[in-house]
């Protein structure tokens, strides 16, 4: 299993590391946060050079991370500062930092080669996360599987019509033309379905109903495991603007081949002064991520028992053309970088 | 680890496949039973061939079989037929179904060449399940072991002599001739007791006992996991039909290498109608069955660690007999299958 | 991973084996432990040669071993004395058996070549343990993680600065000269701290304690993972043996590659009779080693991930010197078994 290293994958919310340290693992190595003196936050390797101590395991002083096993302590450049056993501190005294970024209430961190980072800005969630036209509801979990599984998910919207039927389906989904466009880095898939019955879940919220909708459901991919959904639907003939519109954002970052840390935002722009409709976010993850959305895909999991995506040889159907662009672009990058000899280790921590 | 895939195995009680899905795993393919409106019970893969989900998880309509993740829907033949996503069905858009017999109050699977399983005629058990001369009390559990090491159990009665020694053990057990014969895919051992003092368990249900009983002990394997046993006592000199006997049913069903499901039946000539019986039964079921032979025959695959019963160099005795030629004769037919080319797993679904 | 073979390793405190069978795991071997009715404890192959059951399982009677599975006996020097199922008992129908000495209150096995151990002594405890100048508190565990790990984290008394800083630490540990020594066998640490304020857990037990102390913490390993520690402190200019002294014992014997059992004790010359004092040891080790020696040597085995020490490239500092040593005698004294042909396992159990 191999990653793309040279990406922004999410580390944290940022209201999630505040005082001391939180140890995670992505791309299967170990990773250490913690905020500074002044809320700058940081990420080093986790891993103690000498004795391969988990540093969160240690204490923080003055910025600087103390081991809790044999003393060493490390700036947040990475070097050792302090060394309790000898007077002087070898060159390789030092452990591996990672690029970290604050931006749209969430820590981003850069696994890949350092000075790639500078030239690859963040991506820009602003609009969804910090503008007057959006409320978001946030949440996390851990699902025991490959994160490219969860971007299928994802990226096939049609999923809604069956395993969230409950909530989301709606006569005519399947009779909409389904437009799909691409990039370099990127993958869109844009449905619309004019004058159909609302879903369930949609009505509820649209003032004024009257039994039919304009509706739609896109979703846009973008290396390595950013969704960033579109759906919505309005009056028939009326503007989208005075519609019910939800711009999901599903952000996924690996910690192992087989594990992945979830972070989604429910982002709705109506009722944004409504805490009741908070609540109802909040249950939608309940339900429908962790009800219905991590089962399902952790069984694909199991199913695939170990097995990669092409050697199970799936049957597709049209529907998969977002999902399986997305995979060829992302291993197209990866084998790009691995042929420029990119590790995602830099030497010392190799 | 290889099994012998042209042979009839026990999936599951019949009694136990009513309304709704039931998943299993059966020489390391996920497999879905499910009765149809007539009652009729099919068996297919488990795997859905877009996506990989589980259809247990999906919904029975009308016969057909919905996957609950994008919609694709599945008769009783495997072949696809609702496709959601697209006007035309792909034509490799099915799933393996699997040869299924309901006989003698079990569900009988085909794991191997479709066309073999027609001219080979499912193990017949009607005599001891459905005659009116015996009684049988079934069970069945998942022992975490290879399912040669069970038929090594039973094949050596004489186990019974330390491991159920509470129940079983007499004097001159190992003085009685032991009689071993096979054909080209059968084994028996018998043994025959004239003359000596009962067990416990015997002497407990045979009237007018007064001392000393003909006892015989005898097993029959068939391939790849079928064990009939004959167990039973008389009065000396008075012809066995007058005796106690049972004949336990004992069918092993390979989940994986290490997995076995054990479907057992202890049926009896003797008190038919007597519930009390049953109970007897049962409690013989939990207390030898589940307390005696699962936890040693888990420990020895334990203590195997992995490897092939040929790699430990066994030391045999002579009670191993006929379990040896077991292991020998299912051997032989595993490499001819092998030979012959006939996989497990048809050409859609390898 | 490779264990040396050609070692006396504890495989229980002497009063824990009394009455039935002890089963444990050393060096990747199961090993059955038991006395006989004179009180002799004998140490067999916990794995019955015919089918593999585990003895331990079985029953122990006028001194003989009895299979539960298949009624084989085996006499304490291994040989099969009993078979129930043939009138003559084969020449391989017999089990390793192992060295085992009783001392010092514990029992030591030779998991290597019979022959040798009669000409290696094994190790002498017999001051720490038996004589009148001290008291010893003793306990075990089993740590996850690889025994040179442990010896590792004991022959570098410095970690007691930091993961123990609640007890242990003192102002002028690192001032103080560290001298190294080694043997073809041995390596000892020896750090001596004269005229420095004492650490929290040594001035508590020294009377009339008014300020300073002579401190000292050596350690000594002997292969494979046997270290002795002499910690202690007296007043400035008294002599040692006026003051408190503690010759911690600390007992490795690998089960597997990532796992040991730890036998440890608690060994004082002060309060010999103050069974208040048995107490506080016993809080040390409850403290110090299960709450924090054992998360952070588990810890470390685990951010090794399956790798090698030298896999992972420590970066090494002067307090590594005793361990470093060790590693380097250990590993050579195994290269020198293994070229010498000289296996962990006998002929007839390899």
């Amino acid at each position: 299993m191999s990653f793309l290293s040279n990406c922004w994958y999410v580390a944290s919310w940022s209201s999630d590391i505040q005082d001391g340290f939180v140890a995670l693992t992505i791309l299967d190595e170990p990773i250490l946060l913690y905020r500074d003196s002044r809320r700058v936050p940081h990420a080093l390797s986790n891993r103690c050079p000498h004795r391969f101590a988990p540093l969160s395991m240690g204490y923080l002083k003055d910025d600087i991370v103390e081991c809790a096993y044999h003393g060493l302590r490390f700036g947040p450049d990475g070097s050792c500062v302090f060394n309790p056993h000898d007077p002087v501190i070898a060159k390789n005294a030092r452990i591996r930092t990672y690029p970290i970024m604050e931006r749209d209430t969430l820590l981003w961190i850069w696994m890949g080669e350092p000075e790639l980072a500078e030239s690859t800005p963040v991506p820009d969630l602003s609009e969804r996360f910090g503008s007057e036209k959006f409320r978001a509801v946030c949440g996390s979990m851990v699902m025991e599987a490959n994160y490219q599984l969860i971007v299928d998910n994802l990226m096939d919207v049609s999923h809604g019509q069956f395993l969230h039927a409950d909530a989301l389906r709606f006569d005519g989904f399947f009779d909409a033309s389904h437009n799909i466009s691409q990039t370099a880095e990127s993958v869109t898939s844009e449905r619309r379905f004019p004058g159909v019955v609302g879903s369930s879940s949609l009505v509820k919220y649209l003032p004024n109903y009257t039994g039919l909708v304009d509706a739609w459901a896109s979703a846009t991919w973008h290396p390595a495991g950013m969704c960033l959904l579109d759906n919505g639907g309005t009056h028939v003939g009326s503007p989208e603007t005075g519609g019910v519109r939800r711009c999901g954002v599903h952000l996924l970052t690996p910690e192992t081949a087989s594990t992945t840390r979830y972070f989604y935002a429910h982002v709705r722009n109506y009722g944004l002064d409504d805490v009741r409709l908070d609540e109802d976010s909040r249950a939608w993850h309940l339900s429908a991520f962790a009800g219905q959305d991590k089962p399902m895909i952790e069984a694909v999991q199991r199913m695939m028992g170990g097995r990669s995506f092409e050697e199970m040889r799936p049957v597709l159907v049209s529907s998969d053309g977002p999902a399986m662009r997305a995979r060829r672009i992302l291993r197209g990058m990866i084998a790009a970088e691995q042929a420029a000899g990119s590790s995602d280790a830099s030497p010392q921590d190799s």
